[in-house]
């Protein structure tokens, strides 16, 4: 079995928000022996979509999402559940999973506190 | 000197989003001497404004504003220092200061990354 991971963030208008995404998946593309891929929710490009096709075509057989938010709202609840259904129809040969937002990690909690406390002092 | 933080979400029509901000709010108000407060850009009560509002009430005279983002895009770049600027005009008596997005900061990719492998395996 062939296992991909790919990140997905929200998207943006603004061309320059996408830079510390890329810049995270190329970091972490390079300590990691599976395929990464980023990808984006809405108005940034690649998609969710052209993500999971590209993989799918060369040969990936599941593929694990995770999302790049503070929090579950609608979106994930139910716009990338309704777009990975979807999507899993389209790619019977691709087994998509979608993970819990990094946000409900203890750790990134954690990482939150300290730097809250670092950049503002008390 | 009346030292405040305001930690500044964009905000959801999902109610279920905000519960993990606040509990991080929470949590951080516990290791605090001076005033913390959670704040959303649109969608979500309260909002900044009334945050600035109230805390200029109570007399604080200086309020620095964290942004709970990944990433600036245009909320950062554009609306929410529009935001701050009328609203400084509005409270003179309270300094405002945006700010980098706690994305930008170095332990919070690294804490990413960590939640990343470990929650993604390889």
């Amino acid at each position: 079995m062939s296992h991909a991971l790919i990140l997905l963030a929200h998207g943006s208008r603004d061309p320059r928000w996408k830079a510390p995404f890329e810049s995270l998946a190329d970091t972490l593309k390079d300590r990691r022996s599976t395929p990464l891929r980023m990808a984006y929710m809405e108005l940034c490009e690649p998609s969710l979509e052209a993500t999971v096709q590209e993989l799918s075509e060369s040969g990936i057989t599941r593929a694990d999402i995770l999302p790049l938010f503070f929090a579950a709202g609608r979106h994930l609840r139910e716009d990338v559940p309704g777009q990975i259904t979807a999507l899993g129809e389209a790619h019977p040969d691709i087994e998509l999973t979608l993970l819990p937002p990094v946000g409900q990690h203890p750790a990134f909690v954690d990482a939150l506190a300290g730097i809250i406390d670092e950049r503002a002092g008390d």
